[in-house]
Parts: structure tokens; sequence; C-alpha cells
């Protein structure tokens, strides 16, 4: 005789969420069944919300960030300063920047870093468009804010030196100590970056 | 001028996943921003698997275990054996013991334990068809798997009262230590149940 399991419906459902990021087996089917058997649960209401995220919400053409029929909540904004773009690999990036609130400008979002071992190449991020919205942006200062790994300093030097003639100027994020860090757990990179970076 | 956030239904379909079991604001970003950016995500499948689950997924009306209009993968198996039955509180409970290998027979969902401080009494369990059902099996044995907690010791000592006169056995789960466990890591009370139960 077969161990008796849930109904497919069910062993379904736990194989989707187990897809997840961070939901292993037993999350999923605690989930699951949460889903089936909580007063509080909403199954329909989560299944709908996320129909419509995915039906509703592509990238915004001009910076990549998530945008709706509506417009994108940056570039459609009032008020933000047309003469600072900040460049980042990830649509995902713009919010924890938007949380420090230290910048007010405009985004791009590239879609990636350069990355050979991956087959990422200069034509597989948005670089054509970063240069066409810089040529349309007189004077802008262009922030890189790309991780501080191989990857990104190789994407950030591909930038500088195909920006390097256009009509504005190039930042970079400052790498040094995060905020409450101290120096006994910090790694030797990020000391001798945090020197190098002293004013 | 406002901080940028995302589009509203990225927003409401965090929301959404934050009220899941165990998913924290942090990992119901990340699920949601996955789910709209990864190549591996299929938001519509997962969307209609809840759908699916949430529609076609009942409690059994025998036992109280999930069941579809195929059946519940309990009582409609062949092979089991129905001179036993299993006393679960929850239809989450049977699992468990399926897989455990331990028990071949039928199963009962409380729905639930006494708990008079939560106002759960015997009118808000599945009392009534549990008695109906043993009235059916002749010569059943019951097996109380419930929690070894005060409301599952209050709500097997009810039903041993109320099943005292019926045509059935009744035994409970043991007590003891867990299986790898050793006497450093135990409690008090595991100890002396286990003592009590010694043999």
């Amino acid at each position: 005789m077969a161990r008796a399991d849930y109904p497919q419906p069910v062993r379904d459902l736990i194989e989707e969420l187990r897809r997840l990021p961070g939901v292993g087996p037993r999350s999923a089917e605690r989930i699951a069944l949460w889903l089936l058997q909580s007063a509080k649960a909403q199954p329909n209401a989560l299944a709908e919300s996320i129909q419509k995220a995915a039906s509703g919400v592509a990238s915004c053409p001009e910076c990549g960030f998530f945008a709706t029929v509506e417009g994108c909540p940056v570039c459609s904004a009032h008020g933000r300063d047309t003469g600072q773009l900040c460049v980042v690999e990830q649509a995902t990036d713009v919010l924890p920047i938007e949380r420090s609130g230290a910048f007010k400008g405009l985004y791009h979002c590239l879609g990636g870093k350069l990355s050979p071992l991956d087959n990422v190449g200069p034509d597989d991020l948005r670089i054509a468009s970063l240069l066409k919205r810089v040529g349309r942006l007189p004077q802008v200062e262009i922030i890189l804010a790309l991780s501080a790994d191989v990857e990104g300093e190789a994407t950030a030097n591909y930038l500088d030196g195909l920006l390097g003639d256009q009509d504005c100027s190039m930042t970079r994020l400052a790498q040094g100590l995060p905020a409450g860090g101290d120096l006994e757990h910090a790694d030797a990179l990020t000391v001798s970056r945090a020197f190098e970076g002293r004013r």
C-alpha cells in the first residue's frame, strides 16, 4: 500500500512555492497548507496580485526601472534633478538608493554588468540607450553606482572610456568602511580602499 | 519630492506575500522582484496553482483530510486497515504520520483541540462525526495522536469518556525521549514521562 500524500493540486502548489527564492521544501509545505487552511489566508487575492503585477508591470523604456501603463515612478515624477544620472546594474538597486535619500536625480538600469565569463558583453546591457540619454541631457553628472567587485569595476571602466568624450562629468560611489563597521571586522581590501579614499 | 517607490501592482504583491507564514518584509520584496525579473520565474503558473488548489481542494467529509472531487487520498485508497482509526488534531498532522510508515489505518481530523481559553469547545471540533464513524466501524482501535500538551490531554480525556461505552478500544501515542534525543537535553516532564512509560 502506498503512503497517502496530499491531493495533486496541493502537491503542485508546494512544487511551485519551492521554486521561490529563500523558500525550502518545509516552508513551501507550510505556506501551501496555510493558504488552504488559515481563516486569514486569501489565496485568490494573492493569485490575483501575482497576475496583476506580472501582466501590468514592465521595464521603463527610458530608465529600465519598473513601470506601468501610468508611467515610471522615477521618470514621470515631478521635481527630480535631471542634472544627475545614477547608473545602476539592476532595477532592484534603485529603491535602496531612494531609501537612503542621498540622491534626487534620474536612474539608468543597465540590466547587469560586464562579465565575459557569463557571456555578458556590452550589447547585452542597456548601454546604447544610456549613450542616447546622455546625449539628450547636456552637462549631466553621471554617478556610477555599480558593485564594488571585478565585474563592477570592469563595467565602470568601460563606461568611463565610452562616455569620456561626451558632454558630461562622471563620478563613482565611494568605497570604504560601511556605516557602523569597525576596522577589526573589515577585510583587507575594504581597509585598503578606505585608506585610498581618505579625505 | 517624494522618494520613488515601486509601482502600485508591485507594492500590492509585496504586501500579499508578506502575509505568508515565515515571509518577512525583505523576503517578500525579494520574492516579488524575483517573480517579475527572473527568467526562471513563472508567475502565472504560480498564480494558477494557487487558484487550482484553493478552488479544487476541500476537507474530506469523512475524515477531514484534504480531498478533491476525485476523493480523499486516504479514504479512497485501497488496502488500508479499517480496523484502526487514528484521531489527529489537524489535517496537517496526517502526512507526518504517513511518512513514518508506522500506521496503515484510517484517520479522523478533529480540526483542533479543546481549549476553553480560545473558546474551542466540543461542538467546534469534528467529534459528532467521529462518534458516527466509530458506530459504523465495529471493534475499531482508536489511536489518539494528539499533542502532548494540556489541551491535547484534555481532548484525549474528553474522547476517552465519550467513547468509553462504544464497541472500540482506545490507545494513545507513547510519550518519552525523542529519537536521537539524549537525557542531558530532555526537559524534566519528558524524562518523567519516559520513566512512567518504561517497558
